[in-house]
């Protein structure tokens, strides 16, 4: 997969900063998470990253890392029993509280498993990513079963939402996530209280996921148009 | 699909009160509701019931349906439109202010879906499932994507359960669910309160339904051990 030179910066600057050996990784789906994932492939193919234990978040990770010799492991392996050290990962958009939407490569539902089993969370993005409020760019992703197609429409609309259903472009019919759901793309005319929103949605009978992250990002690393990377830590 | 005298005798006074020609009817999975089921196809071939359309709740329901020459029609249908008139299904416990669990049989997230997408829902018992908190009898399904078998689990730790895998009998391994995932079987050793634990449990990463039921219960037929079938209102 193609991956920009300002991402393999970030995904560079990411893991000299912040993986060591020994480590239990999760890694995010998407571009960005790749450009971390190539870099992480150099320094083990270098020697000077070692004895890592690697958990991919969706298909395209898992695809990737097979093509670069890395092993992968799952969450429930009892080396790792549940608890990565760090996983890094995207995302589409990032407020001024460091809350997240993500989806928008339809891999939320296992980024947000391996998010949550981490001790430390990691987000690198373009400075483009970067939102006064969530939705303000893009709509929100919530993966539904498809029989949940028409009833979690009319509930996200209930909530404030026009809702699409993504079609897929090469393929015939919608987008079947890597768990054979459908993902409805929800746009919210008014601004929505995070926390309270991503609640609501998953008391929604047959939605699987929603885009809004909201467990503590410790560090944010923003790629800027001039090439710089900026690393921010959490307070 | 064997079903005993009493459920009959439920299913048949449960649909001679309720059903009416011409309605959309969400049907339930289990024995019990499938009483129900042969009550309707029963009418339908007698010509006493006519211009039904029917919404099943797993593969269970829709082979039986099938069998008996039942039509079906999904949820998202124009004819439906995510709207039911009516839903009849069984429990696998009722609390005193008709607050459920179900899931014993494993369609607990179609099973969800349906009976929030009806106007009324209509659940119809045996006596044994009354209890005084649930819980009581049985531990709480939780249906879980595979990936987060042990991240799922640790969290329902927290919340205060023991779990159990849910073991296949006639397949190796783990049971899988309708939409391909695995169930964990919650045993809590305190008293919860359902609609509290109802929402901690939908906010876990990987869960994609779980066996309590909130949504306002209108009808409730009890099926006595001396064979009396009791219709209770809601208030």
């Amino acid at each position: 997969m193609y991956v920009s030179e300002l991402k393999r910066a970030i995904g560079k600057k990411t893991v000299d900063t912040l993986i060591k050996n020994n480590m239990k990784i999760g890694l995010g789906s998407g571009s960005t998470a790749l450009g971390a994932v190539l870099r992480i492939s150099e320094r083990v193919k270098k020697g000077s990253l070692s004895n890592i234990i690697l958990v991919p978040t969706s298909f395209q990770t898992e695809v990737e890392c097979m093509r670069l010799g890395l092993h992968l492991r799952s969450l429930s392996d009892p080396a790792i029993d549940g608890k990565l050290d760090i996983t890094i990962d995207g995302a589409d958009e990032v407020d001024s509280q460091w809350l997240l939407t993500k989806g928008g490569g339809g891999a939320l539902l296992l980024e947000k498993i391996v998010a949550y089993a981490s001790l430390r969370y990691v987000v690198m993005i373009e400075q483009r990513k970067l939102v006064k409020c969530l939705g303000e760019k893009l709509p929100l992703p919530v993966e539904i079963v498809p029989e949940a197609l028409t009833t979690a429409a009319q509930r996200l609309q209930l909530l404030g939402a026009k809702t699409n259903l993504r079609m897929a472009k090469v393929k015939a019919g919608p987008v079947i996530t890597d768990h054979g759901n459908f993902i409805l793309d929800a746009n919210f005319k008014q601004q929505y209280d995070p926390i309270k929103m991503d609640q609501d949605i998953m008391m929604i009978p047959g939605v699987m996921a929603n885009g809004i992250f909201t467990r503590h990002v410790d560090h944010l690393f923003i790629g800027h148009d001039n090439g710089r990377v900026e690393h921010r830590h959490s307070i």
